[in-house]
């Protein structure tokens, strides 16, 4: 039996988006999606078997009550699946600020998923890995792989990494941080407020297979304009139908405006690039290679934008050690 | 026969949002729309009968060239619905930016249409010389009145008046400019893109009389909370449609999310205050009379925000001279 273990995971930002379940117990998405992983935003978990008689679970320093808890709920579910999990020790730190809509329940349930299937010998493939962090968060069933990965509305529920020359995607994602609190509404209560009253949710599921395609296709011909037309567009559709609920739900502040002005800008002006929105403010702004440096300096200088953090595209999930008594 | 008058007219803002066209030609709205006018948004229309053998027109201190004229056209299209209508001189002036979503077409068109119907001895009685002004804008159909005015989807296309007792409404609105500029794109055009493309455009159209019989309902029983609800909700319904457009439409800046964002908070702790963006980053914030001096207060150092214009609500339009030979 393995002891204790260290695993690093990245979060990942969906190009085309995931909103809204069609199976709220299952966690299962209404939409496919399609992501890519950012090397800059970890979470480290350090798992072990518990002494005691409870877990215990430590986030970003601080121990975390157990009850209502989304981790400590997480591991109480995989325990009525798989019989024999003891009690276990759980600290996990984000490189990145928490629940502000920079993906840390994607990086962080990746890990975890990963972490209690080799802690406690469940011996799940990666697929299955997938499905199982799935159950913590629906984005972190893709940050269990690296590069580009998608989900399919109609599969199993699993992510599936998009085999892809990444020489030909030499990407940089610029993530304009324009809040570090953690956002109004939390996404899983969003997304229920969509699909109950937003007048725009059933055609936003509807219309999402088309989008799904076009990204394949771009991805698949290393077409970057192609790629940054259906991302900006399912950002568009998912932010709209979200702000069309009622009440309405506005992710957006100044600082978001002034990133999705200024890309627009220099789209228009031929750089390539384009952003993405995920719930929360913050603006990820996707560049190819040649762009990065002179879209980094002027994000920087935005106003209402308070840090750019620069990230590649990020590998697989590490176990860097673990331990067997 | 007159020789000459001199007519003012106001802006209005539509509280439900008339979005998109069931008529090209005959400029009819796809859906209703309920308005408030605006007594510190004026136009100011000078008309004389012409003297040499084509149209004259002014608008803001500048000649207007002729063919591609909006104003130009709308005089031709007059004439060749009514025999007779020799040549015009129009000089036009507005209080506020135009072109930037203040709705200066609504007071524009009023103006004019109110004006050659006299100028010209057509004859015209007031929900006529309504639906002349429709042909100019659609929002101009509503400033031919004054007050609360609403037009009816599978109406006539003339505004009405809603008839109410002021008294019970005393409403301010702080019109936050936050960009002078010219829209990046005309409302025309927008609409014209957001009905061929965006997915949610059918559903725009078709949950829209709800709001249109919540709004009536809300006038009429002096219920604040109910007109600021469907309000936002028909103001962020409206805008989500147009974002999902291909390519999307943006109308917001950073100062349209700041006023955004303080709004929202300011309802949160209790005030009696709503707001609502047409096609442009501008924002209205309507306030029960109350609490107009802290809102406006801070309205004003809202970053993003250039000047606070306060404005009452408006009357009829005024021919406040008319000068016959």
């Amino acid at each position: 039996m393995i002891d204790a273990l260290h695993i690093e995971a990245n979060a990942n930002v969906a190009l085309v988006k995931y909103w809204g379940k069609a199976d709220e117990a299952a966690n299962l998405p209404a939409t496919g999606s399609v992501s890519i992983s950012l090397d800059a935003l970890k979470t480290t978990t350090i798992m072990k078997q518990g002494a005691g008689p409870n877990d215990e679970i430590w986030l970003n320093g601080e121990s975390v009550g157990t009850g209502v808890d989304r981790i400590q709920s997480f591991i109480d579910r995989v325990r009525t699946m798989y019989v024999g999990i003891g009690p276990v020790h759980v600290i996990s730190t984000n490189s990145f600020p928490t629940g502000a809509g920079l993906a840390s329940s994607a990086s962080g349930f990746a890990a975890l998923a990963i972490g209690i299937n080799r802690l406690c010998g469940i011996g799940l493939e990666p697929a299955d890995v997938s499905r199982l962090a799935r159950l913590g968060s629906g984005s972190a069933a893709r940050s269990v792989y690296g590069g580009f990965v998608a989900i399919s509305a109609d599969g199993d529920g699993a992510a599936v990494p998009i085999d892809v020359d990444m020489t030909h995607w030499p990407l940089t994602v610029l993530i304009a941080v324009t809040d570090t609190a953690a956002k109004s509404v939390g996404s899983t209560q969003a997304m229920q407020r969509t699909a109950d009253t937003s007048p725009y949710y059933a055609e936003w599921v509807q219309q999402h297979p088309a989008d799904m395609i076009e990204a394949h296709r771009s991805i698949a011909e290393a077409d970057f304009d192609g790629l940054a037309t259906v991302s900006i567009r399912s950002c568009m559709k998912m932010h709209a139908a979200i702000m069309a609920a009622r009440p309405p739900i506005i992710y957006w502040n100044p600082g978001t405006m002034a990133v999705v002005n200024a890309v627009e800008g220099w789209r228009e002006a031929g750089r390539r690039v384009f952003y993405t929105i995920d719930a929360g403010p913050q603006v990820k702004v996707i560049c190819h290679q040649d762009d990065v440096a002179v879209c980094n300096r002027e994000l920087a200088q935005l106003p209402g934008v308070r840090n750019v953090i620069e990230s590649g595209i990020g590998g697989e999930p590490r176990v860097h050690w673990s331990y067997s008594r």
